[in-house]
């Protein structure tokens, strides 16, 4: 951290600053130019967040600067290695490409069964669903809750597929344990700090999606609370962004991809169907997320997307996600990676 | 509701629309024009709000169109007349304008007590202060909890001001309710639903601050949550939104203020602390909100804000939080109010 | 500007840096921390803008850190004087509140003379009108051109109104200083650099709007092309930012209002008419923007605004723009100003 | 256009809204419903840009709701068709992918002439290069001039390879055409509307470029400026749009690329270096933008970039281009396209 102080700024101001330092047990290291003195502090750790803006109100100083980013389980610093998480034999952030698909919400016995089915036949590894969801409006459908986990866990034992599902609050965080392989924390839910330290304690892995208007930043800051409680099988999700583009839903933020991966060891999974909302632009926004270097899509398939109570704008019909899977495999294969679904099946 | 059908539909895609449309006990009225037909919808309730995206999915639409808001219970129209909220005497949302006045975060007995007599003094009326804090990083403070809420109330009680604080999850609302005479819900938790059921069932009234990238109208659907569980109290509060502007920590969206008020019965307080994160523009937005027509303010104050805990950037000193009360009466004035707490003083 | 090398960065890797900044002029002053190297630069001056980025790129290094603002010539270290610009007896930047008031664009004479007249009759000060309008659409109404420009110059004298007028394009400049007496550079080439060098060589005060997505600091910097050209008369209007929130037609930008006053030296107008996009928030915006300190007003008044060719939407009627400045003039006063055109009337 | 009246509204507010339509020449089609009465209006074109709005002001009218897109000429309804420009055989819009590349600004020969041999021996087909630079600062370097447009076109002429450069000013545009083979339109230009206009006579395909803030369909408005003077050679290219994330320098919306297959005829080029502003990006970005279906790509190449006088952080250097040659053609090939530069080097 570098304390910068203003042009003009007093001795006895820079020994106040000294003395804060001090007292927190840092160091300082006074460079005085000509036009302005700068401290170089050493010391400093992640354990003092908010020192920034306490030094910033001393009279004298012009500007702190931190010089070492605020996360640190996430960062590649800490851990230089891929983290590759294995869920039931299927791995995600290895070379192969994990495909999650299946409906947006649970509905009937009969939607979840079919279409599990399908995109397991048509090359899924992982199955989605949600049995808890959030929803704008007090008066839309808010999911079957545990009837939509049971119906969601036959699918899974049927498929011999890993399940992953939203948990939307703390107390039912060791209700969906029991059914799901990964805990999804939605992007509504990325900063709700309680939930994140109680998935961060269950002996799960997680699935963080970034927050609707969150920096890269304060996403990983959010990952920070999953894994300072000690969960290190934590998977990120790009899912769209708010911007004042209103075409699409959200705005896809494909640069996440390279970034996550530059900056972090853990794999990230896109999620066009929810960044563009539009059924037809999920292919060519799955296709981009795979060449940018996605560890996986997630995608949501429904049999007759004009019935479907949630979300049918952009769920897949089943010939359109079997035609997805055809045109993903070569743009994965273009980058280096082979499907995870079609290893399997040759098992 | 009004379906737009793409120019040469087909008279067997209409057929679909209108059957849809009957199934679900609507009429639907067609109206063929010269290049395209459109179908007028009737009898659509809010207990559809999904219809739309499921009507653009039938083949031949080109596009749905709503016409009523999806909102109810916050509406002009449900309530013509305002909600004036009564908190022990303190009247929000009425002639008079309202200052909330505190610590961002209650760190020690006297911090906290120091604080309240001093903004009590200067002509506040309610008291806030949180000891359960929401904090971008798992490193930084997050509250004393419930020591934190014993020490706001009693100072709450020493100054016979109601007490405003955050409930950051379902769990704590019994505990919060206890200490509190308003439960707050931060930004961050604007769409927690699970929350906002749950302190819609409080007999507490309840504070909304709009989400960091909420729109009004997501917003507004928020406070339908709270609404329809049977909590009438309700009073929002815009704390600015997330733009790409750096300068500010937040963009203070101050026409949100008439929007409100044109749209919804429902009081609303400014908070330029969080809106700007910088203290000396603190007090010229505390101005334009109360000229823009806001039932009150609420202001972070610290006795010694370069050693807070939390959110020092923002804090007023005593001295300036004085000059602040100061400078909003005339303006207050000008726009033909009174300041509550000048009232009670009186009294 | 302070040059951050990476952990563990080389000697050779810092001796490289250290030549560059000497080859360049400049002075680097080296301190060794126990984990990084920070090098102090001295000597940096606003003719080398992009020497930050190219020292990022130079091995070893982390990071580079400016510690002055990249405006020079608007900036209160520059000027701590404010600049009070008169125009014709009317000042913009002084204790009054001026307000400057007319239609979007010159349609008719009779428009155009009934709107001066009862502008002034009201109170404003300075004429408002277009005669080129910039429009999104090529289909949509782009002005009457010279003729209108007559139009409004006949209403100007008529009146004794200064008039200011907008100028799309270089090549119009020498025929608008003709006419206007404050030439407008509108929000869409906030970053039109041909067109501000031009104006900045016009011997007319010129407004410079805030572009669509314009950080503060960007326009500064477009205020800079301006003043560097010798043409110091400049004034600021903050007209609404581009957001996600679509209620309204652009998000005003309040806080930009005492931001430029903390730092610059140049006065600011507000446009509430364009902000909003709405001309029933038109009223609480302009008084908010008086509250926050904002030099003077800028309003779109029209007699008939429902058959107006351009902006009818966010135009006030003659009834309305009198109920506004019937209530703007309390606010002014409660905040320490006096209203330009109401010392002209008594004069 | 639809005109949706108030709940309640009055038969003679309903009349004057037939009148108003009647006087246009436009025909209204009455639909009574149970709550409100819809006006179908036909006979509306794209000449009446601004009838929603003034509609809007009549009272009783609640809302009117365009129902046709307000572009014409670039729409697939206009010409179902994609077009393909051919500038000296390479053809842009049809199987092949284009890559342009070269310099961000002409600064030495030896830079221009190395730079121009480099990326046409690497495969690139079109040169890119600028002599007129928008840029932020007054201070920054501006360009070369037309001392820059005979170094690229010495470059162009040395290599077989097409030029593209920006022009800035209308003036400027007779000078640029002749040496440029498309003229490149700025993002901070697509506003510009006489640019657009004066370009839009040239006889040399444009590239428009997405603006900073620009909304898809302001975009494809801005193209209609363009195609509506006669000029139907135009190429559009997605370039980063501004968001609240400050990780990269803008965001890229690669959802951009699909959005303009689907609703216009119009050939779009990806510009992944000023997307994101840092090189290391520029890969991954650029093989997403392929993927996703975009026609070619506009990459910039630096002999050093840290060197470089503009834009030194996000470009390649020579190798780094060649590495991006060599990983681009595999995904290419995945989406069924062929390298343009591959089969000219065979030719």
């Amino acid at each position: 951290m570098i304390v910068v102080m203003k042009a003009g700024s007093q001795d006895k101001e820079i020994d106040v600053v000294m003395d804060r330092l001090h007292a927190l047990g840092l160091q300082g290291h006074l460079s005085k130019g000509v036009e302005r003195t700068v401290i170089g502090v050493v010391g400093v750790t992640s354990a003092m967040p908010d020192l920034r803006e306490r030094l910033e109100l001393v009279p004298g100083v012009s500007e702190v600067v931190p010089i070492s980013k605020p996360f640190k389980l996430s960062s590649r610093e800490f851990e230089p290695e891929k983290t590759v998480i294995d869920i039931g034999g299927v791995r995600i952030g290895g070379q192969e490409l994990v495909v999650i698909a299946g409906p947006c919400a649970a509905e009937t016995r009969d939607q979840v069964m079919s279409t599990a089915r399908t995109v397991k036949a048509a090359g899924a590894s992982i199955l989605r669903g949600g049995a808890f969801k959030p929803s704008t409006s007090p008066y839309s459908f808010r999911g079957l809750g545990e009837e939509g986990l049971k119906l969601l866990a036959e699918a899974k034992q049927e498929n011999g597929m890993p399940l992953i599902t939203e948990v939307l609050t703390p107390q039912d965080v060791d209700l969906v344990v029991k059914y799901a392989d990964i805990l999804q924390v939605g992007a509504r839910n990325m900063q709700n700090f309680i939930l994140l330290d109680e998935v961060g304690q269950a002996r799960k892995p997680v699935m963080l999606k970034r927050g609707l208007s969150a920096t890269i930043q304060e996403w990983l800051l959010a990952a920070e609370y999953i894994l300072a409680q000690g969960n290190r099988q934590l998977i990120l999700c790009e899912r769209g962004i708010r911007t004042y583009e209103t075409y699409t839903r959200n705005t896809m933020d494909i640069s996440a991809i390279p970034v996550v991966h530059k900056e972090t060891h853990l794999p990230i999974i896109a999620d066009p169907s929810h960044a563009t909302g539009k059924w037809d632009l999920v292919m060519p926004m799955a296709l981009a997320s795979v060449a940018a270097g996605a560890d996986g899509l997630m995608i949501e398939v429904h049999p007759t997307p004009d019935t479907a109570l949630k979300d049918g704008a952009q769920s897949l019909t089943f010939d359109h996600f079997g035609e997805l899977m055809k045109r993903v495999a070569p743009v994965a294969q273009a980058v280096g990676r082979t499907m995870a679904g079609s290893k399997q099946k040759k098992a």
